[in-house]
């Protein structure tokens, strides 16, 4: 199959909205726990979510203003902290029904609990494997479609040693951390290849 | 393990970069193919990888500029147009190579293939499954860290007929399409789950 331009223009228009989102290939699937002022809690959520700096520990992750994850945003803005929870396979039902449109909390509607640390006014989810707390640092408007990144510093992280890799990073695969396209698949990883920095006059090992 | 600010901060260097980058969760790989003015291919590969809309197809990409990622930068500037190429098993060691900090074309020092479509200034990689191409709209600062998010238009995308799902998607799992994280750990993956799309009134299925 190729598609030019004018091909992909008039693609209709849940098979662009199909194709876009798994163009990148697959990516995390996390839920985003909030709050409001008033204390209500939103989980919402988010595949676009990418890393942009290890010093300071930084976090971005894209939202569309005019859908589900207005409420995300609102919530960032007014408490300026967030949660993101790694969904994995036993919460991967009730996660994807967050997705709905609800005028009570997703943690009452799916069951799902709240847990709470110190100092943080945001809600972790108590069945995730690994969540961490991100404190707002910047929102910044991407005008060419009216979207926004959304920019966070890590402060707090959780997990289980477990799941701790000699190298300092997170194993993946024994979180049970899933991926996902187009927010309506998911997918379990296993490991296929692991290598070494690499360099010019090495062979990949 | 519970981490807070201050010891997330006295993480040895290695240490924070690698839990960094697997905090987001299992990201996309690509290969970004790209060429200078004076005609010098270069292959990169990218992670940060994330779908920005659909109504125009745009791709953001974060790149972070005192890296190899620069030399991917300086030809998207030059040339205004690249291309992403999905990584799966069989070029997997092959891709890897490519972060290395080579003086030649990548595709001169790994023997992937580079192809060519009419009008679009950038190499394809001929062995990739999922390839297409991206037309510059914007490259935004985000100024925290001083990385960049480049935002492009997909004009071009060439994949075979049998990876395309009835609603319009790739068909990752039948593409081989990888997964990744750190840059340096690659996962296959295996759907565990699609579901509707989600409503308040109604169980997930």
């Amino acid at each position: 199959m190729k598609l030019e331009k004018k091909e992909i223009a008039e693609l209709g228009k849940l098979a662009r909205v199909q194709l876009a989102t798994s163009l990148p290939g697959v990516k995390p699937i996390c839920l985003v726990g909030s709050q409001s002022n008033t204390g209500l809690t939103n989980l919402a959520p988010f595949s676009s979510i990418t890393h942009l700096g290890s010093s300071p520990m930084l976090i971005g992750m894209v939202t569309r203003p005019a859908s589900v994850e207005r409420h995300t945003l609102n919530n960032i803005l007014e408490t300026g902290v967030w949660t993101l929870n790694h969904v994995h396979e036993e919460i991967m039902a009730q996660a994807h029904q967050c997705s709905a449109r609800y005028e009570v909390s997703e943690f009452e509607a799916t069951g799902l609990r709240e847990v709470y640390v110190d100092g943080i006014e945001a809600p972790f989810v108590e069945e995730a494997r690994v969540r961490y707390a991100l404190e707002l640092r910047e929102v910044m408007d991407i005008k060419v479609n009216d979207t926004k990144l959304i920019i966070g510093e890590v402060i707090y992280i959780e997990t289980y040693d477990a799941f701790l890799l000699p190298d300092g990073g997170l194993d993946l695969v024994q979180a049970g951390s899933l991926g996902s396209t187009a927010l309506d698949t998911y997918f379990d990883i296993n490991q296929c290849g692991k290598f070494d920095y690499a360099k010019p006059e090495k062979e990949p090992s």
